[in-house]
């Protein structure tokens, strides 16, 4: 029995996948706030290369993947489909449960694969400086290698809450040389209004997304980038499905289920969308489904509506699940997955039932993480451990039901980083964290009414 | 060009190596201190299981690899065999550079390999109980999970400098279920008796195998491990070198060169003990290149003479270069490379004239470092850059001579969980250390006169 499922490099993906080409319907357009109109490439001009405007607001249903990009994608990619041996049998599970590797990446994540592609993009336009967020520092440590790479200054506003938990992360980014700052910090007007508010607020990625917007505004020639959330961060992210399914089908293993943690969404549609165009072609009846922590559950309890990507309000009006933008998590330690709302394309797909979401407590997904290092030797992100958690709770009940299964999850980082956070786990120092209903409710009253 | 060789994992050897067998004679015996006789496998029982001690002294050339051992091996071997074009380019180098990935393991080392094999006949011989020394703490991660997967409980002496410089390694320890002590420490008489003499004792690799060793001697039902030095652990290392040569066949690029640091050096000899089979059967001219740190350079300023392993004078008397065993080095960052002697096998090796010997010092071994994780996106070990530090030396040499040549390295490990090293270097807070021959002439009056 074969454990891993490794591709040579002669097949990484020559394109990326748009979604967009197979939906019934076209996700609603991004709004200009102060005309209400669809935002068009003009708009989003100041902020983003044209290369990836065009992607953004693209039809098309595939898009190459220039060959400077694929050079790069050479250190890790094709990524592993592993076989959990090791985590059936522990869990005495008749499923067949399989993970895609993305924590083989330099940066430990799925984030190098959006990272690599948009700073190709930025000197392609002859940018040399970039400014973003991070908030775990999974992605601001993929862009740092990334600008590196292509000679680009970087400058990352870090949600302070992930600064002072993953100051490894810090380092790495330093080490590729960007300069980091802890948001909120004193380097823009939105972080200091924010400090003189609140002297401990810890931040939230859409305080940051502020900073970074507003950072690039006032440093003419400055270009920004963003993690996830945003179209043509999903496209890039498609190699993992697109690798994954040819994977699958040499292990001979289809997955009955597709289940991967959701923060801005990226990586889950990075796993799901080219699995799903198959389900949209009528091939397969595969299950998909975005697992969210219980303290950030904008899929689960948030509204479907037009609201800002940020918290000062600078970004077009996305339609997306959301919990409101002054939304502030708890401080959970899945960074990654604190953001207040989710992808627009993400939610469409999901408001047209084509997937489930779920919400987990954080306290199972560390004790999920910490099963999954005692048997499969890899010590997730705390992120990856929310698609855990739900792929050992699917396992069990195949085993309840004895009925054998595939389960394919996205292992979409490791945890080395993030260890500080298994101490305070191991300490018993962990609490779950439900945001309420009601608060939802209120923040909405926050959201501009939209159509 | 292809950036990586990779093997399908029924590739993965089914043997490991061991150059006794090929050596023109064998190396000098331990030897009892009490008696001065050869200490046999009944000397070395309360300590290993059977299954190691026989390898210990074995003169078979192959050793079959358990399928159990193979089974957990499958999580992350063959290892990739990397061409780091990228640093080929910076360097403007007629060179082509090769490394073989070690840092792809779950504990980030090439330690696992002898980790699981230890593990299995622990396991084997039914014992519940283990105890060892860690410097920077790979040896201890890579054994916490071998030991979690074979259900023995483990206890670890973390050399105090590393415990403090790399928390993350004790944190992952944990997580998989070891007790972590820093050594010296209160939980023996040798850490006692060192810690009343000088409270602020940084600790050694030396004293840290004490505490082991007196740890086992006074828990009944303990065995002991050790992470480098000894035969069986460089005959468990040398998977690295069958595959690599497996893999530079495929890449056509047999190496003129193989590089790799040394600390106890069993990485070295796992990497390169394959190559020089070849080249003792007159097959090949290839070159093998140790590099260790000026600030412990026990192959170039060493004595080759009986020593003991340890502070404490507890373990058989070996014949190694060594520093004397009371030596206690400088806190440079490369943690794994600050043991007093080498490995009898590869000083042996090394007296027959087989390898060359380098010592560098540690800035510009970071410097190679960060110059590697710039162009190839992986940050490196400390002890890994020391190899990284030497390619590029060999690559530079290439360049002024105008001639082509095949560097192979052994990226032993990756540096997360030693981004704090990172930190002081990019702080200017680094130094340099060169160990004084003098001291070593001073030392030698410690060491027992034999033969």
């Amino acid at each position: 029995m074969t454990k891993k499922t490794v591709l040579g490099e002669e097949r990484i993906p020559r394109q990326w996948y748009n979604i967009v080409a197979d939906l019934p319907d076209p996700p609603a357009p991004p709004l200009h706030p102060g005309t209400m109109q669809p935002a068009g490439p003009d708009d989003l001009a100041p902020l983003f290369p044209m290369g990836l405007i065009m992607q953004e607001a693209s039809g098309e249903r595939f898009h190459e993947i220039p060959e400077e990009v694929i050079d790069i994608y050479r250190i890790w990619r094709p990524t592993p489909l592993v076989r959990a041996t090791a985590l059936e049998k522990a869990l005495d599970t008749p499923a067949k449960i399989f993970f895609k590797n993305e924590s083989v990446s330099p940066s430990g994540s799925h984030k190098s694969n959006t990272a690599v592609a948009q700073a190709y993009y930025n000197r392609e336009e002859g940018n040399h400086r970039i400014a973003t967020e991070t908030g775990a520092g999974q992605w601001g440590s993929a862009l740092a290698m990334a600008c590196k790479m292509f000679g680009i200054d970087l400058t990352v506003y870090m949600v302070k809450v992930s600064y002072h938990q993953k100051p490894y992360r810090r380092s790495m980014m330093q080490l590729w040389g960007a300069e980091v700052h802890p948001s909120p910090s004193e380097h823009t007007k939105v972080g200091r209004d924010a400090l003189a508010k609140d002297p401990d607020n810890n931040g939230s990625l859409g305080l940051a997304i502020s900073e970074a917007l507003e950072d690039v505004v006032t440093h003419p020639g400055s270009k920004y980038s963003l993690g996830s959330v945003l179209n043509h961060v999903l496209l890039h992210q498609t190699i993992i499905g697109e690798e994954a399914i040819e994977q699958c089908q040499l292990a001979d293993a289809y997955p009955d289920v597709v289940i991967g943690c959701v923060g801005g969404g990226s990586s889950f549609a990075g796993i799901a969308f080219p699995f799903l165009r198959e389900k949209i072609e009528g091939k397969t009846k595969t299950r998909f489904v975005g697992v969210e922590p219980t303290a950030c559950p904008s899929l689960t309890k948030g509204r479907f509506v037009y609201d800002f990507g940020d918290v000062a309000q600078m970004t077009p009006l996305l339609k997306m699940y959301t919990l409101g933008h002054d939304f502030m998590p708890a401080g959970i330690h899945a960074g990654g997955l604190r953001y207040h709302a989710m992808a627009p394309l993400l939610s469409h797909v999901y408001s047209l039932g084509l997937m489930e979401a779920v919400a987990v407590p954080q306290v199972a997904c560390f004790e999920a993480a910490q099963l999954f290092a005692a048997t499969e030797g890899i010590v997730p992100a705390p992120e990856s451990a929310h698609a855990i958690r739900v792929a050992i709770d699917e396992a069990l009940k195949a085993k309840q039901e004895g009925v054998s299964k595939n389960i394919l999850f996205n292992l979409t980082g490791h945890g080395l980083l993030d260890l500080g956070s298994y101490d305070a786990f191991l300490a018993g120092e962990l609490t779950d964290y439900a945001y309420p209903a009601e608060k939802v409710a209120e923040a909405m009253s926050h959201v501009p009414v939209v159509g």
